[in-house]
């Protein structure tokens, strides 16, 4: 789709959090096409230059910012949002980190780690991870949500049944999401665009990545639904299968500790075969590695995969 | 693959839980390959004239039978076989239940279901659910598993390190997998095949259908791995992805609770556009839809998402 946006919102109008308060940047009618610019979760604290050692000093309320908000007119609560994802313009410069204290292993991690990526904006071929492989790239919006009806300002970080931070893979291009509006005008941002990231986003965080979202915002009067949910245009992992898929397991009574067990003995397979450090395998994961439920029925135990793309490695 | 098997085992040699005391009913040296036939995880009980008025009365002793156990020749404690899975001869016909107090939302669907399966065996399309849709198949084993080092009868139901129900739907025909031996010969059983299945196997069953398994089985000695892992031959959804998915979201502090919201807002997408019964859309999840872990991170709130193939209703 190429239509021109009707509305361009500059990254300078971002916020940190939620909070339905903040005044809106920019009104919409429903329809209209709007070119968001977002700036990266660590808010253009870390650049090219970057090292594992500016992590720890990265100011913390600086984290995740989303630009707009946008009311859409007509809006009104039990409305959802049809948003159509348009396009994006990414911006060749990507970051991931292991940062303390976050993450699915941070018990395992507690040191900083960075890697610096640097991709073609326009051909977006597969990203190197140098000197092991090459990421297949399909850039997505991390955060897209609207404001909560509660009032006061809600931290960004934890998704929410409005959306928000919700970091599924498969909000890119194409994609039509629906988003539960809670407040007049819905009050929609968006921000952490990310060139790549597997589903779990396991060490906490994906490509990061500066780049402007064109959506499409139409509106569903009463359309009453509790959660988040969208349509992909087409198959969702045809850029990452074509050489099939390494599988490792965590087999348990809780799903998340599975989930820990999967993701670590991936970790280990990685390293031992490619002369990984783990927390570079760990990063790694996180880009291109795929968190599943093989089966969540055979009690007392559940079997969680994670999925690594061996196209990665060719 | 079209090597004939080195030995054949009937499914009359078939055992309820695991139990490394069980005789074993054939010796093979690694690199042997074997054809082993599986009755159904109802172990016959149910046949294209049964009703939902059957389920209630089916034997639960006799659940989920495997045809084995195979005695590894120099198979140890600490090794890995390494199972080539070769091929499936399906039986052309299946069911999928509700079992009432089995499935991710059992306390929902609260009655017995059964949908009777009848599909080509030869051509293996899609299979009717009629009227709605058809169904892609691709027939795998739920049940492969080896014997525990602990003593006694332990039961077939929940998936363990050393394998067993794990009802992974990519064990299918070209998939390496490794288990871990726990005991002399590894002891090594088969059976719950599975002629379709998705991630989560949410209802609890699958499309189960006796058949066939050919297997090649090879001995990593002192592979020392705590958990099942497996290597695909190739892609994993590409007999579902043609036309894009349509995916529900479950957000929320604790993962089964995230993913029983998923599944609860599929259920409801699909009787709302279909015109099923919510109980015919859940058993139609189980077969073809997935479960994954878009994000474990953003605490303290997960996302689970529940991906449906809109080929299906296509």
């Amino acid at each position: 789709m190429c239509r021109a946006a009707d509305h361009t919102i500059h990254s300078a109008h971002r916020h940190f959090g939620w909070d339905n308060s903040i005044e809106p940047v920019q009104v919409i009618a429903p329809g209209e096409t709007v070119e968001i610019s977002c700036i990266d979760a660590g808010d253009g604290q870390l650049t090219s230059e970057s090292t594992a050692a500016d992590i720890p000093t990265m100011d913390p309320g600086r984290v995740n910012p989303v630009t707009g908000p946008i009311f859409v007119d007509g809006a009104a609560p039990g409305d959802a949002l049809r948003i159509t994802i348009d396009r994006f313009a990414p911006s060749g410069f990507g970051w991931t980190a292991n940062i303390p204290g976050f993450g699915l292993l941070a018990d395992q991690f507690p040191d900083p780690a960075l890697h610096i990526w640097s991709y073609d904006r326009e051909t977006l071929s597969p990203a190197a991870y140098s000197p092991v492989g090459r990421v297949p790239l399909r850039p997505f919006a991390g955060t897209i949500g609207c404001a909560l009806a509660e009032p006061g300002r809600h931290s960004v970080i934890p998704p929410r049944r409005v959306g928000g931070n919700m970091d599924i893979r498969d909000l890119s291009a194409g994609t039509v999401l629906y988003l539960p509006v809670e407040v007049e005008g819905a009050l929609l941002s968006v921000g952490d665009t990310h060139a790549a990231q597997g589903d779990g986003e396991v060490c906490g965080t994906a490509i990061e990545s500066p780049m402007d979202v064109a959506l499409t915002v139409e509106l569903e009067k009463r359309a009453d639904i509790a959660m988040p949910r969208f349509t992909t245009a087409g198959p969702v992992t045809r850029h990452l299968d074509a050489e099939g898929y390494e599988v490792t397991t965590g087999v348990g009574a809780d799903v998340m500790e599975a989930a820990r067990i999967a993701v670590g003995e991936m970790i280990e397979l990685l390293a031992a075969r490619t002369g990984m450090s783990p927390v570079e395998a760990y990063m790694l994961c996180s880009v291109c590695g795929d968190l599943r439920i093989s089966e969540i029925v055979d009690m007392p135990n559940v079997v969680v995969a994670f999925y690594f793309p061996r196209v990665v490695l060719s």
